[in-house]
């Protein structure tokens, strides 16, 4: 199966001059969706992770999935005062101004690996507060699975030096 | 197993007075997650949906898996300005004002069956609104199902005469 047929590009959303690749053709395809979560399990099975991490929120489209696939936990990302407990916090750069995520302090086990997960990687920024918050945590990284990587953004050397699984680049 | 294990109670979240039902204990235990997924599959089977409609965002965190455990495509009910395609609108009332939820005109072949998902049933104003936008594309609703409702808000009352599934009732 190729999911590039199950990806729609919608030019110049959000705004005038970009290409949105819009994935909900995939998600709305039994099959397509499917395929995309197996196939994901099976390119980061090597990095063996105990617990996903998703990012809010198509990181809990694509997340959540891959961790009922792959008898895991899960545990959200989130966008400031969305999670009820105690949070560790991470700033990342917009276009103009910052903005930040936050993960519940107690969300793994000490030790744990931990696989972040987000439908598409652009400059990396919420990815790289995403790997400040787990590293909170006392976890570590075991690595990264995006379904999309816009490899012109090279959002790849925002990252720490880990194991990088994207399933389609453009 | 008893899912109100994996159910942490927060009090005065996210505002005084208010017990928070968090469900973030029942993600990360990968049993509970699995298992829960499994018994809403269960319980839905009877209503034969063809797709999953999940709202934003914790109906996300629960509506794709089901997909991929009952093999239905899925399609998100997003908050306004965040699908990229031309989008159906529906309005809801807040304590506060009133907010909108959005749905990509396209999100099911017409007379689609449709299973409305969410974390959690209050008041049943944003699956009200779900329920407005999956009849503007022409589908048909199926039922509803959800992890969490809070009988005493009687939010059934607010949604039309279909089948609710709700794994535990406060």
């Amino acid at each position: 199966m190729d999911l590039n047929d199950h990806i729609r590009e919608i030019p110049d959303f959000p705004k005038p001059g970009i290409l949105f690749r819009d994935i909900t053709p995939l998600l709305s395809h039994p099959e397509a969706l499917r395929y995309t979560v197996d196939l994901l399990a099976e390119q980061v099975a090597d990095l063996k992770p105990d617990y996903i991490a998703g990012i809010e929120s198509r990181g809990f489209i694509f997340g959540v999935p891959l961790a009922c696939r792959m008898g895991l936990g899960f545990a959200p990302v989130r966008k400031p005062g969305k999670l009820p407990a105690a949070t560790y916090s991470a700033e990342y750069v917009l276009e103009y101004g910052t903005d930040r995520l936050e993960l519940h302090q107690d969300a793994f086990p000490s030790g744990s690996r931990v696989l972040i997960v987000d439908d598409l990687i652009a400059t990396g920024g919420t990815a790289a507060a995403a790997v400040e918050l787990v590293k909170k945590t006392g976890s570590e990284i075991a690595g990264f699975g995006f379904i999309i990587e816009l490899t012109g953004l090279a959002g790849r050397n925002n990252l720490p030096d880990l194991p990088i699984v994207s399933l389609l680049q453009y």
